[in-house]
């Protein structure tokens, strides 16, 4: 039995998804943002790429840590969501047949009642092809939208967590399939005794149900999750049926995924259920050269304040601030940053032997660059190694990147049996579980 | 100058709108009723008529007041919301181009920011074609899902709805128009002085903002409301660009047109921007003969249970008990009920001298039933009375009733000059406007 390698795609409804320069790209494009246009297009690409899925990443606020206000970030075109993913995903499943569809859905503000009713909704209209990508929040400015000051501690946003999904899936159980009787001539539409009440209780939540909307083809969506700590890494064991991760270094990258799988077998979950995708980006040309030349250019295209403005809320401090040292972060963050990024900027640290501020100058993301040939030789490397199993793939230009990397890459993954060359399943859960066996 | 009619259609996104037995009629469709194809369905036929907009009314839970459970109204088929029409709203906007589109939001159980967010980024999406329809939720059960026991009283929710506007609208007005600048060279995206904070505090919500999300077409979404108390034509003397009532015969309707337009000239808005459309079912037939045997054919699929059941919710009490006047209702009904159910409901009695229980028998909706001229006769006769600026057309058969509608009563509308041929404004707020002035 032949493991298959898993490809997510990661989008953000704004001009760029990740690299601070990348949207000045000649190719990227830019006027229809506001648009569905660009969304379907990407959507109809990855499908022929046959990748698993994509999701769209997202926050509720712009960004204003940096110097303590968001002009920089939204001046000098920093990742923000200038869209409502939930606005543009049924535009992209509507474009699309086979394509997993996610959206990130905080557990911090929004209320199990209306999330389990809309993905509960967009799974049946897709046929069964959605993904949640459930996140607690990291920023202070997202609490101060909700008429908070800060953020809750990390503990007890996960607390809050694992009570969301718990009654999320109450309500997703409300129904049982095959509950439609449509006879007309006696006026019988439903049989209720297939739909009963949700009754949840919780701390923070109470939710009585039943959910209005009948089981969808999944039942539930796909759980995705990117939580890095230990308390991220407990809720993944327990609900997370899709990972992604920040890579940092090969073994580093395998202990993870060991550590993981393991936390999963302890919860009773096949780990196989379990996919661990690290983040990756990816830059290909006709020739090594090529390639090398096209990375540094789009390095160059990045504004280093813009760099540091980004960085600051991956790790929840201003650093137009004297802060200088992992441990002052520690700190002075507070509830707020993602531990993975700050993990990763410690690993650039260790490393590289270069200093805090020099890691922040560099904390680009780690580009994969080469021919079709040398990249595929990477990714197949992490992933027989058991380093992964499969990956989040971020556009840097858009659309160009991903159009790239489905045109030029993904046929030699597909030509050394790494990955499908057709959809196997029916829903977006069972392209994420099939295994292909009968490969020579 | 002369005044043309407005056409909004009510949907539900489930197996009826209104009527207790339509469901069950020989061509109405419900195979595909958890599918995008019958609401991208009606969307094209309703623009091909030239209709205003549809909305999808809704509702945050079953109905379960009825013998204390949503069985008997599950089972036979009563409105039930069976998806979350923000999840199929952009569907229809993905195959329109001029209708205009609304969704039902409470601002009881929702939160200003992701409601702003959300109907903010649909409406750049359209094209700016997004309504509103506010409501406070008028059901019990909606509480039971959200953690509560019962529903505030109405002028604590009234009372937070207009502080939820106001939020809404400063998130709205964080964002000038044309703030983007998209200039690669220089690598400056926006121009970050036109975006502002919201710094919005009230009683029950604070929002710092700014929004996400630029500024839309229309800036903000149309409003839309209902609300027939005395607080409910306060809150739409505020903010109501739409109104729709039920129809209680062609007098009152007159003077709640009339209450209504002094109400928002007080408010110093203009009364011609707030348009009252009651709530119609049409029958039409080749011959006054046929559509009304093609009525009394649907009256008589309605199941007496389900009209009990359904009249239940309206107005707030257990029918099945032995609550037999207007009276025991006040008494009963606590916080739960519509208030303009209720008045027609003792419209009826007084008009057609009959008492509390006939009278429910009697409130499936008023049908306007005839030929294409005899319909377009009554509705003329309204409209020129003042009774109304145009009309809310509910489907009895779906999606047969508004094909019907449109091809053969919107023609004869129209060849009377009272409503459009073609759409003269970019936006529905256009639209909704537009008084053809060039008519001869």
């Amino acid at each position: 039995m032949r493991r298959e390698m898993h490809l997510v795609a990661y989008l953000k409804t704004g001009p760029t998804a990740n690299h601070a320069g990348a949207w000045r790209h000649p190719e990227s494009v830019l006027n229809d943002l506001l648009s569905p246009a660009p969304y379907e297009h990407i959507a109809r690409v990855l499908e022929a790429g046959c990748f698993d899925a994509c999701f769209f990443a997202d926050g509720l606020g712009l960004h204003d840590l940096y110097k303590g206000g968001f002009q920089t970030r939204l001046k000098l075109g920093g990742q923000n969501s200038l869209l409502d993913p939930l606005a543009v995903l049924p535009y992209m499943a509507r474009v699309t047949s086979h394509l997993g569809l996610g959206a990130t859905l905080s557990t911090t503000f929004h209320h199990p009642y209306l999330v389990a009713r809309w993905l509960g909704s967009l799974d049946l209209l897709s046929g069964g092809r959605i993904a949640w990508n459930v996140v607690t929040s990291t920023r202070n400015e997202e609490a101060r939208n909700f008429g908070g000051v800060e953020l809750p501690p990390r503990e007890a946003r996960y607390d809050k967590a694992d009570e969301f999904l718990e009654a999320c899936m109450a309500l997703w159980n409300c129904w049982e399939d095959d509950s439609f009787i449509l006879d007309k001539q006696d006026g019988v539409l439903i049989d209720a005794s297939k739909v009963k009440y949700a009754d949840f209780e919780g701390q923070w939540f109470k939710t009585r149900g039943p959910l209005s909307i009948p089981r969808s083809p999944q039942g539930n969506p796909v759980i995705m999750q990117a939580g890095a700590s230990d308390r991220g890494r407990a809720f993944a064991a327990r609900w997370a049926e899709l990972v992604f991760v920040n890579p940092f270094g090969k073994a580093d990258m395998i202990a993870f995924r060991d550590d993981l799988r393991g936390r999963v077998s302890e919860r009773g979950r096949n780990p196989d259920n379990c996919a661990v995708l690290p983040f990756i980006t990816v830059v290909v040309g006709e020739t090594e050269s090529i390639a090398r030349e096209k990375a540094d250019y789009l390095n160059s295209l990045a504004d280093p304040e813009l760099v540091l403005a980004t960085n600051s809320s991956f790790i929840g401090v201003d650093l137009s601030s004297n802060v200088d040292s992992v441990e002052k972060v520690n700190e002075g963050r507070g509830t707020q940053g993602m531990q993975g990024s700050l993990d990763r900027l410690d690993s650039i640290i260790r490393n590289k032997g270069i200093d805090f501020k020099e890691a922040i100058r560099q904390s680009t993301p780690d580009m994969i660059v080469g021919t079709p040939e040398s990249i595929t030789d990477q990714l197949q490397d992490l992933f027989e190694s058991g380093a992964c199993d499969g990956f989040v793939v971020s556009p840097l230009v858009f659309p160009a990147s991903l159009e790239q990397f489905c045109r030029a890459v993904v046929p030699e993954l597909q030509r050394r049996g790494l990955f499908r060359k057709t959809y196997a399943g029916r829903t977006l859960r069972d392209n994420l579980r099939h295994v292909c066996q009968d490969r020579e």
